[in-house]
Formats: structure tokens, sequence, C-alpha cells
């Protein structure tokens, strides 16, 4: 019997308290709780596709960077004084192209670590906004690269009247060819870039 | 009598609720709203920063946009068929820029009352997100005309003698100052774009 009392008066107390505390406690709990693990789950696939999307990033500015940087024409008549040779580092554009996009393979190469970090804890905001800065700062870097190299090979490709330039690659084919082709990888790198910051945008964002 | 002792027993059952609750839901509260409390003036303060930082970028585009699209100069000597004459819109890359930069000032006006949301509402996610959103690809775009502007004008002050160009800004030195002066302006604007977006990065994130 006092036994029986003794439970009766437990149960009564543990309702009381969980009557007392439901509208200001486990309420919110439960929400709170259910939209964490739909928002880590979102959160967590954006990093998935941020890590896969850095390595798509890679493969393109290494392709660039290669491509550009064996870039070397030399063509199969010369006169006695001068061979014509066509090389990447007689333009000023394409060292700084080669460059820029070795520093961008560089960077992404070294953001992988950080990247994984952020699919193991999707929440930590500490990485992302690391990887956030930099790599806006990148999309400027490989933007200006791509687009400067693209000036010099439209420039290459068509020649200017006005400064009486001329269009070097109707002897060139081989270069302009190889080329444009790094400078359309750098591209498709700037595009990447511009899609990894958006997704941590929207990994940042308060839940 | 009834009544003191009535109130001993409010008095220990308030005591017992808050010690049942202080490890669980007092503490969290206090400190997430004083949380809430500074984190509010922080983000208004970037919000603040975002806006004046808008106004310089509209200032520096608009600069380069006129500075660019006005620029032309005819040299006092001709012959008998031609007159040496040199615009902006003999170069296709010229071209791009004062069409991007007309852009991105359009923008950047535009841009202006949802930064001025962000004021108002420091905490609201959807008008930063946009903002950041169109911030990068306008980032991506002011780049761009910089960049390639910045390679056509080193050529012109430059030249390449493997390329056989020659260097136009003997003759045309005004044209040159006025064109170095815009891609200058670009810069700024991209420098500033890309404070713009780390800013609404550390805006974004998280309480």
């Amino acid at each position: 019997m006092q036994n029986s009392e003794s439970t009766t008066i437990n149960v009564a107390e543990t309702k009381k308290e969980t009557k007392g505390k439901a509208p200001l406690l486990a309420a919110p709990m439960a929400t709170s709780s259910a939209v964490v693990e739909t928002k880590g789950g979102y959160k967590k696939g954006i990093a998935i596709f941020d890590f896969i999307l850095r390595l798509c990033a890679i493969a393109a500015t290494l392709a660039a960077t290669v491509a550009m940087g064996t870039t070397e024409q030399t063509l199969p008549f010369f006169t006695q004084f001068f061979q014509f040779q066509a090389s990447y580092d007689d333009f000023l554009t394409f060292q700084f192209f080669v460059i820029a996009n070795a520093i961008v393979t560089g960077y992404l190469v070294l953001s992988i670590p950080f990247s994984i970090v952020c699919i193991v804890r999707p929440h930590a905001t500490g990485p992302r906004l690391l990887l956030i800065i930099f790599d806006i700062v990148m999309v400027a870097l490989a933007t200006a690269a791509a687009s400067s190299a693209a000036a010099i090979v439209y420039l290459a490709h068509n020649g200017n009247s006005s400064a009486n330039w001329n269009a070097i690659c109707q002897q060139f084919t081989d270069f302009c060819q190889s080329v444009s082709g790094a400078v359309v990888g750098s591209f498709v790198a700037v595009v990447i870039f511009v899609f990894l910051v958006v997704l941590s945008a929207f990994a940042l964002r308060k839940n």
C-alpha cells in the first residue's frame, strides 16, 4: 500500500512537471530538433556537392594551366636571321594566365580538407566562412586570368585594323587552338567557382 | 497562518521550478537573447557599411563607364585618304568594358533598396542571400571587363614584338591615358565588390 502510494505520487509529480514545461520547453525542443535534422541533411548535401564541384574545378584549372604552359609553336619556314616561333611566354598576359591558374589550382587542392570538414560537420560556420572568403578572391583571380587571355586570343584571331595589329592565327594555327582551349577551361572553372560561392552562401544562412 | 503557509509553498515551488529549469532553459534563454542583441547591432553595422560601399562602387563603375565611353582621339595629322583616329569602339574589348560596366552600375542602383532593407531588418536572410548571389555574378562580370581591357591597354602601351603588334600609345597619348583611368576605376569597383561579398557572408552566418 505504501508502495502504490509512492508510485501515484511519483506519477503525479512527473505529470505536473511535464505539464509545466510543455509550453516552455518540450514543444520548442521537439520542433527545433526536427528542423536541425532536416537542415542538417540539406547542408550535408550542399557540402558534398561543394566537394564534387571542387574536384571538377581542379580538373578544369589544371588542364588550363598545362594547356597554356606547354603551348609553343615553331613555324616550318624561317629566314636567315629569324625563326618564326610563338610561345605562351611571349605574351605577358599568358604568363599571368599560367601563374594565376597555378595559384587557383593550388588553393583548390588546399581547400579540399576544409570541404571535407564541412561534410563531416555541416553546421560548422568557421571553415565555411573561410572557404567563401578565399573562394571569392579566387573567383576574381580566375576571372581576371581567363578574360585577359580571352582578350588577347580574340586579338590573335581577328587582329585590329585601327591599331594596325594583324591576326596571327593564320600562321600560328596550333598555337591559337591550344591557347583558346586553355581559355575555355579557365572560364569553366570560373563558372564552377561562382556556383561554389552561391552554394556556400546558402549553407551559411542561419537556420 | 494559512496564507503564510501557501506563500512558503509557492516560494518552494518556484524555487524548485527554477532549479529544475536552470540548466535546461533559463540559462540558455538568457545567453541566446543577449547574443541576438549584440549580433543585431553588429549585423546592422555590416548592413550600413554595405550600403556605403555600394555608393562608392556606383561612383567607381559610373566613372569608368563614362571615361571609357567618351574616349576618342583624332590625331592632328592626316593623309589624303585616311585620318588617324582612335575611339573606344574600335576595340571590341573596350565596347564590352562599357557595356559590362553599365550593367554593373545599373545593378548597383537597383540593389540599393535591398541594401536599405538589410539595414532596417538586419536578421532577414532573404534580401541578403539575393544580394550575395547577384554580387558574385557581378564580381565576375566587372573583373572580366576590367582585366580584358587591362590586357589591351597593356598591349597598347608596350606592344608585342613576337606578334609584331606596335605600341600605339606613342601616338594616341590622350586616348591611352583616358582608357587606363577607366581600367583603374573598374578595378577599384572589383575590390569593393569582393569586400561586399565577404561582408554579406559574415552577415549571413547563423547566430
